[in-house]
């Protein structure tokens, strides 16, 4: 399989990416006009939230095709999977 | 005063943030790509890391100046800063 | 299947949950003793990160046998299963 | 100054951490029991929120009062005050 697990929602994620990368070029132009830092750490929390939407976007495509069929198809590969699936959850609770 | 409290580190958090709209661009490109999701959610983990260290900066030069500046003179004033900030840091801390 | 997914690791946890649970009421005694702010702080960090070690092993198990069962079942189970657990993964990222 | 920061709260504090303990000890019953990973997941993810309530109540009042009675009187303390702080809000932010 080529295709990624995230193939079918592809196009929201680029579009949320767009505009992740918007609020980040915003978030410079406010410390560059030197905005109150409050402000500014506001938008740095909304862009921290918009980014954990696309990881777990990304994660449940992930577990709904390319982990459900490594299992369905069994043997080793679908440990590699789930273990792989796992430390990336766990890098994302930690992070 | 008119400067914010991250004035002296202005700069450097120009810098970091033209690194993230990198990074962010980046994961752009990995999702066009159609790259791993695996691979796109640990460069999803580094890009939370990296935007958290710039409002863990942002945080700590407005406490030292802000903050203390308005503890300093006292009054109403200071209460209000001291609430902005533990709001601020909440909103960190849950996000 | 009656048995959790955490069936074979039920020990470990319940070993690590008591060991939280004497945490806990550590932390209170640091408050009764009125320890200062900062070692609390400390402290509630480490029952924090300790309940979070729990939650991701728990997690692990139940991938690697609940939701790994119904979706090689497949069926509609297998969609509730892998809706839930991306649910609770979810309610982890955000707490 | 002996009293901590959170001396006022110190009462509500302590009912918390009561309130804290009985829930993990509720997390090592469910466990026992065999319940439900998902619903011991949710349970553990509302003790992590609890003791996330706890820290931010430490943080506030120890900011209002230990921080800021220590950058009114100026000198090396305040510094060393406004550190310590620092350290403790991204110890939490990454926990």
């Amino acid at each position: 399989m080529t295709a990624p697990g995230y193939a079918d929602s592809k196009d929201a994620q680029l579009k949320r990416l767009r505009r992740i990368e918007g609020q980040v070029r915003g978030l410079h132009r406010m410390v560059e006009d030197e905005k109150y830092c409050i402000d500014v750490l506001t938008q740095v929390s909304a862009v921290t939230k918009a980014l954990q939407a696309v990881a777990l976007g990304l994660l449940d495509e992930h577990m709904a095709h390319c982990v459900a069929n490594a299992v369905a198809a069994g043997g080793e590969e679908a440990d590699v999977k789930l273990r792989e699936a796992s430390d990336a959850i766990a890098r994302l609770v930690r992070s």
